[in-house]
């Protein structure tokens, strides 16, 4: 049975479950979602979902008055609302970090094994880095991923001190990521695993902006980046994360 | 090899991980660690383990000048900065909810098996309520604990409007969960897993202000939270939960 995933390609959350898909060679059929419509509160979309799992009850109590990139989620500056949905059969998975988990289980024996599944450490140290861009590294990232991409589509200029905020924090972030790095190849260990993967959307945008001298002046994380940006999963979704403007 | 937990007594990220341990009855010394005298910045705790994980790295590069609350971490109010720490062996983890499940794997033949590991597809869903609690239930709770309970203690009033932003946020986010646990006895089914536990200290905390009420008026949610807070691994922490004050 071919995977469903309702999302947009130029969504930094719904390309992060793509990239894990194409890592794993997993047929699967995009379905988009017109977040800027606000689709995603209609019916059919909501009535297919609704009885499986919560995300659309998320999306009408939580955005009732947005129809487009307004609403911002409660965690951060996640322009993008509630998207992806992965569909696997009767299984509807939402939040994309829990779809790539599944979606690495499921296929744990084909290469690249992005959980470890055979290295109870190396698993937990997969599991401490992927914490480590959910709660340090995207937080930082996506308010300046916003103000560039998000702000001028919406015909507002951005907004230099959310800019030169999250820019400090970043900062600090990358620091860490630089003395990691240089103890080994990937975040987790010297394996590429989810923990990198959760990186490279997010990233790729990051790098399109004044802020991707902040990766390039960092020797171990400017390698790190040509890395896992250069993976045939990635290069496979590139094309379709754009906003139509350069920065 | 009895494992080594780092943190505070009081502290909700360390009492998830503690709770997870009591449920998996497994033998574990509480080291600790002063945060308000920024103990955890200082050797020997430093040394100690700055060559085993990047979180020390974390502390003196994110919080140089704070050496009490007044250090709130990235991703929201959490108060207690970068505690806990995981010893086990040679092997050092950071981030509570990547500590539980660790322990929650290594003892997954102990009941109750909190990942569900016989079942991708309740495992997955796991994995998104859990997902779920730290995007969206989290960044709404810590905030109110910390103008209930942190603030008084540094002398400060309650900001009156940080809590009412984040009391709207949490009302949303237990609609959803009143409609949830309409349909299943726990949040990812009828099973009590990772996602339950996660949700459990800082409740409790939540319970002792006046938000209580809005968990006391969703009968379901209501009746959740006294199954998940009567279960005796909570109860084994739940003494050391205090800051001294009733609200």
């Amino acid at each position: 049975m071919v995977f469903k995933l309702y999302g947009l390609p130029m969504s930094t959350n719904t390309t992060r479950a793509m990239i894990c898909l194409h890592e794993k060679e997993v047929d699967f059929e995009l379905v988009p979602v017109n977040v800027f419509a606000a689709e995603h509160k209609q019916p059919p979309f909501l009535s297919k979902n609704v009885s499986t799992c919560c995300v659309f009850l998320f999306l009408s109590k939580l955005a009732p008055s947005h129809t487009n990139f307004n609403y911002l989620c409660c965690t951060c500056m996640q322009p993008f609302g509630f998207i992806p949905v992965l569909e696997d059969g009767d299984l509807t998975l939402f939040e994309s970090r829990a779809i790539t988990a599944y979606v690495a289980e499921k296929f744990k024996e084909t290469e690249p094994d992005l959980i470890r599944h055979k290295d109870a450490k190396e698993a937990a140290l997969v599991k401490v880095w992927t914490e480590v861009e959910s709660h340090y590294y995207e937080p930082a990232v996506s308010p300046i991923i916003y103000e560039y991409f998000v702000a001028p589509f919406q015909g507002k200029e951005p907004d230099k001190s959310v800019i030169d905020t999250n820019v400090e924090k970043l900062k600090t972030v990358l620091d860490v990521y630089e003395a990691k790095l240089s103890s080994t190849k990937y975040l987790a260990g010297d394996f590429y695993s989810l923990a990198d993967l959760s990186h490279v959307s997010e990233t790729h945008y990051l790098m399109q902006t004044p802020c991707a001298s902040m990766i390039n002046e960092l020797p171990h994380v400017k390698a790190w980046w040509e890395d896992i940006s250069s993976r045939p999963a990635f290069n496979k979704v590139v094309g379709g994360m754009s906003f139509g403007q350069n920065h």
